[in-house]
């Protein structure tokens, strides 16, 4: 067992810690038994859910909890919009992209409407680590280097590639002898410095390293809000000298939109629209399908052509009939239901009342975030700064037994990943930050 | 556009080559605008699905073809008992293995109980290739080798590591330095020499050619139908030897089931067992869920131990409560249906009316292959049995004409590949002879 090396799993179930009921443990011991070990649960005491509706998770004893972390569920758990639209191509057709059919172009084509018209394919995979990996690979073939700036903690996957420049798997999972990495940008540790600028420094500064090593530059990639970095947003903008020295550099700059995109940050469809650039790549992935497994690669025509020529790109259920009508059914409804507008609107709300709570609560020391994706920082002493990782998890874990569920991330482990579904109402935020107050007061 | 090298798409549609509808042209314009140069689509004649029901695909003029080709759907198109489960869980919870949850438990001992008792733990992931990578990193973590021996034209997957020990994917797209490449166990071309003797003496060459570049070997991974080198099927345990040499060696055997598995070959649920061994891993896909993203890694508890120590492994889609819902409906119907006698018996059909034609038919050089999974090998002629591929082009596209789906494969693009869904009748093996028996005839 990792756990501390393990960023995402701060929380993570230990056994032997809590006491669980009779068929918990049972459910966990077959688990272990056919699972093997590689596998985690979430939190001291983990749910045994059952179904999902909207807003909610409930577990087998009929409890709802209110679900302020699953952002793949994004639009909401079991949306009935994007159930009958998949049930029904699912009794229709099941196939892949070596036929001909309708709906992938139609997908395709209101997902690139999404994006700044210089990005103009989208190619399909299952999985944001598949999306990653195909990035890498074209970014390859596109720059004739390998070398891999990334942040400290940062996570794309876990192909063998991709895990390789994943260092939030931790010290136990190598990264490649290609790779860089290099601190996170973050405002509140930067004691007035520019950010942005620190960040170039600090990127420009790999590339000497990897080009004194011999490794021509080719990729710098970042998820656009730094979320397993600890929710890195602000000011917006700060990425520009970075992608601009990876250029220089002869390289291109992904964006990793996996966890960011699909109208989360309220302000714009991508997370990297805040930073007003246009990446070279961007990767999708999570909530792309509401729950469906797809994900993609959207990529300037002049970055995927070579690749293109020389090798063909066929993913047997990437882009399948199904998926594409998951897909677009998700866009339908963000579009419809205003999800982007309500992503703003409620994340202001819920923004501002977690600084109104900070006020009562020394431990929060920051929030940040965008739109309905939000990282309290958990702190000792509001001066000092100092990271506290046990209160983070006993936060987790507390909210947890309240019905609310939550996690951590960040490099000390100390950051409340806050992160509901896009229709997450006023009146869930209240319920949301009445708990944190209780909380927050009983640990 | 990469055909010579690109041993699956032999029969790809090349733009120009064909008078096509205006709607076709239409959405084949559509498609290289919106996906890019890096997607292929079969057929000199691309069809235009939009419906699939049992053994039929439907086009959008409603013509019927009769599908002899499609194994992902392996249990027939748009299964009710599969759509059935599949959209009820959709409506109830999608949601992934971080909570605790029955099905994929009640899922897993289903599966697990398919392979010997040895292969105790599965892992879930979306893709074939996703489960070739993860099957790779376990490997190198277990053995503490790098090498990996395949065949001449295998498929393994597309990630960037899988790709790099996928020859098949053609020569711009590099094999790793840590890979080696064998001829494939061809017992048609062998002489009369023993396939299983000559293939274990080239895989101990290849591991002695890596330990003198100071490589150690770590894996040996066939698909154990060989379906992209050919189809190449006998004598049924002509992989004991190779397999003795990697172990010897240090390394361990994976058997990737992706295409064999699933009671296709329809004397065993998986093709290693026609070969009388316990693999140390077994990787899944295609069939798994009939068309949902769902793939898998079977492993000895000891092979993961160290990796599971060391490592969590994490896939978002992976093993949700929907894929193994799909997983699970699939597994009863081949049950409940006795498909695996079916593949048998209709196999088996279709094998000697196979050998039948062939004694009308000259250019059939040789059938083979198990159950429903079969290979068709075209030649000039019979006693020079040099390959022919361009016969082999004209019947796939001259059976499209006809109505009927099929492919090919082998490293000299010259191996008719047909593989119908599970549920094949004698009657459907009948239109695919009469059809086969007319192109045969004109071409």
């Amino acid at each position: 067992m990792n756990s501390i090396a393990d960023t995402s799993m701060v929380n993570a179930y230990i056994p032997g810690k809590t006491q669980l009921s009779g068929g918990d443990s049972e459910l966990i011991a077959r688990r272990d038994r056919l699972l093997g070990p590689a596998y985690r649960l979430m939190y001291e005491t983990p749910i045994h859910v059952v179904r999902g509706e909207g807003v909610w998770l409930y577990d087998n004893t009929g409890r709802a909890y209110l679900d302020v972390y699953n952002n793949v569920t994004s639009i909401g758990h079991c949306h009935p919009h994007v159930v009958e639209a998949v049930s029904r191509q699912l009794a229709t057709l099941s196939t892949n992209t070596r036929y001909l059919h309708e709906t992938i172009l139609n997908y395709a084509e209101k997902l690139l409407a999404t994006f700044p018209q210089e990005l103009g394919h989208v190619m399909f995979t299952c999985t944001g680590s598949e999306a990653n990996d195909l990035a890498l690979r074209i970014a390859k073939t596109y720059t004739g280097g390998t070398g891999i700036i990334v942040t400290e903690t940062a996570y794309h996957g876990i192909t063998d590639c991709v895990s390789q420049f994943s260092p939030s798997l931790g010290p136990s999972v190598n990264l490649g002898q290609h790779v860089r990495t290099v601190p996170a940008p973050n405002l509140y540790r930067s004691d007035g410095a520019d950010v942005g600028e620190t960040f170039a420094v600090n990127v420009r500064s790999a590339i000497k390293d990897m080009l004194r090593h011999g490794i021509q530059p080719a990729v710098l990639i970042v998820d656009t809000l730094f979320t397993s970095d600890g929710v890195l947003s602000d000011p917006p903008g700060f990425l520009a000298g970075a992608v601009e020295a990876i250029r220089e550099a002869g390289g291109i700059f992904i964006a990793d939109e996996v966890q960011p995109g699909f109208a989360r940050t309220g302000s714009h469809m991508w997370g990297f629209q805040r930073h007003g650039l246009t990446p070279d790549i961007v990767t999708l992935g999570k909530p792309m399908g509401n729950g469906h497994p797809i994900a993609g690669v959207v990529v300037k025509p002049e970055v995927v052509e070579e690749f293109g020529r020389r090798a063909r790109y066929f993913n047997t259920f990437g882009g399948n009939t199904v998926s594409c009508t998951a897909g677009l059914a998700v866009l339908e409804v963000i579009e419809k239901e205003g999800l982007k507008d309500n992503a703003r609107e409620v994340g202001s709300y819920l923004h501002s009342s977690l600084e109104g709570l900070s006020k009562r609560h020394p431990s929060i020391g920051n929030v940040r975030g965008a739109g309905l994706f939000l990282g309290v920082e958990m702190v000792r002493n509001s001066g000092t700064r100092e990271p506290d990782r046990e209160i983070t998890a006993r936060v987790v874990n507390g909210m947890r037994e309240k019905g609310v569920l939550i996690s951590a991330c960040g490099i000390d482990h100390n950051v409340l990943k806050v992160r509901p579904p896009l229709i997450f109402s006023r009146a869930n935020a209240d319920t949301f930050l009445n708990a944190m107050d209780k909380v927050l007061s009983e640990v």
